[in-house]
């Protein structure tokens, strides 16, 4: 039998959350789906749209017979949400998130939905979100991108199994971790160079000369601090959800741009080409495959 | 009179050689364009495409009779060429240059070229420069780009009026500030961010999960490193030559980095934002303009 999902709620119908929705339509995948979310106008739009096919007006008639549940909000909002749903989950009712650290919702997660644990996935789409809101929506977002699955110890392998599905409907690639292997992973690869884009920028608009600065900034500059264009209130929280391995990876940089100071200091030309020849060398096939 | 070089002397025909080239030429603003460089290959390539008019087999040739010489290569290969051309220049020629650091050239042309530092206009051009070689030229290139010049204190007004002519011919927007000014800019919106990109993919490649990490990697990470994509050599050499002013910069970059790691232990989540809402702030109507 197809993956087929009859009601599906939607709460907080943003990049992700509409996106999610309009993928499982495209792929005949959900029979209906209710958004729920703080903004009226956002959930207007989302409906004008045909993202969602209903508004819930509570979380209560969000929730009630939903045979799927994806919270698709920012990390500092999702216990409110689950304490909210816990009363009207049904026994069945899958639970999975979009949220971009996941030690966190799966300490969340045991905290708030206890009885429900067999049927709670944690997920993480990579999936960029410069762009927000439902109108940024878009049924092919998750295309041959990551989605990464970081099932609890209390996770059925059926949840597990049906939330997958759910991605790959939405044409995702899937790979499963453990919460504290996805949060290293991340805090390297993604909330490590968000914090040194927004320092760079902050550090350069705090100077007297800034606006000469910024003229000369170039398409360098420009890509390089692309991300500091980012939401602070979503960075904010997932710095402070993956506080420990984002302090760690900080501490690893600070040391190597101490090695990179020493080599400078010295003028050992040999030492920067090695530590730039590297990492082209890294970057290329990367970019490549 | 309108802005008219009778013979350009493009010394390494790159990119930013090869573009001046097609540049003027497409102004109508040169009567030959004599290449020469390092690769052969290059240059028969730069022939072929009309990037240049003729390959000059030695330096002597080149120069000879030449209104303008534009120095495009590597900033270190920069003093052996002076030397090489100072017995060949005439009274009236131009030398400039396309180097990424400024206070070295004017040094190196202090040394190299005593007598001749009338005529000696150092530039630099604001063109994005991940492509090389004659066959990424491009006759706009310059087009509504900035290009700064650092005249020194010896230079002639009128060499200036030249060279300031010379890119406005190829369609750029001209500003003149000191050499001492312009390596700290150029250290602060270009160098730093090359040797933060370089630092964190090269401390990434060198992990035992390296290949996990840039799996998962996505679009914010491709943009934040593109710069590690650039030549290492070059890299090397603008570090080396701007080394006081990105030793500053880096000491202020590490400076601010453990403010935000202090706010990070502290989980101060308020100050975290304030950082991000101030970058982005800044960098949205930077952007915008």
């Amino acid at each position: 039998m197809p993956f087929f999902i009859q009601k599906l709620a939607v709460l907080g119908v943003g990049l992700i959350g509409g996106s999610v929705a309009l993928a499982l339509k495209q792929a005949g995948a959900v029979g209906e789906v209710v958004g729920y979310g703080r903004s009226q106008a956002n959930l207007d739009h989302a409906y004008s749209l045909g993202v969602i096919d209903h508004i819930a007006t509570n979380l209560a008639v969000a929730v009630q017979g939903a045979d799927a549940i994806l919270l698709a909000v920012p990390v500092g909002q999702m216990a409110a949400l689950m304490q909210a749903i816990a009363p009207h989950l049904g026994a069945d009712t899958l639970v999975t998130d979009a949220g971009s650290t996941k030690q966190d919702v799966a300490a969340l997660m045991a905290q708030h939905l206890p009885a429900h644990l067999a049927n709670c996935v944690p997920a993480h789409p990579i999936a960029g979100a410069e762009a927000s809101g439902a109108s940024a929506a878009r049924a092919d977002l998750f295309v041959g991108k990551n989605v990464v699955l970081t099932p609890l110890s209390a996770t059925s392998p059926a949840a597990v199994a049906r939330v997958s599905a759910l991605w790959q409907a939405c044409g995702a690639k899937l790979s499963n971790m453990t919460a504290v292997e996805h949060d290293a992973v991340f805090a390297a690869v993604s909330h490590l160079p968000h914090l040194l884009a927004y320092a760079l920028v902050d550090m350069l608009a705090q100077r007297d000369n800034a606006e000469t600065l910024f003229k000369f900034a170039a398409s360098g500059f420009r890509d390089f601090t692309r991300i500091a264009a980012s939401s602070p209130e979503m960075w904010r929280d997932i710095a402070l959800a993956n506080r420990n391995a984002l302090l760690a990876e900080l501490a690893h940089y600070q040391t190597h741009l101490q090695h990179l100071q020493a080599a400078l200091s010295a003028a050992d030309g040999a030492a920067l080409e090695a530590v730039f020849r590297r990492a082209q060398a890294a970057r290329a096939p990367w970019l490549a495959a």
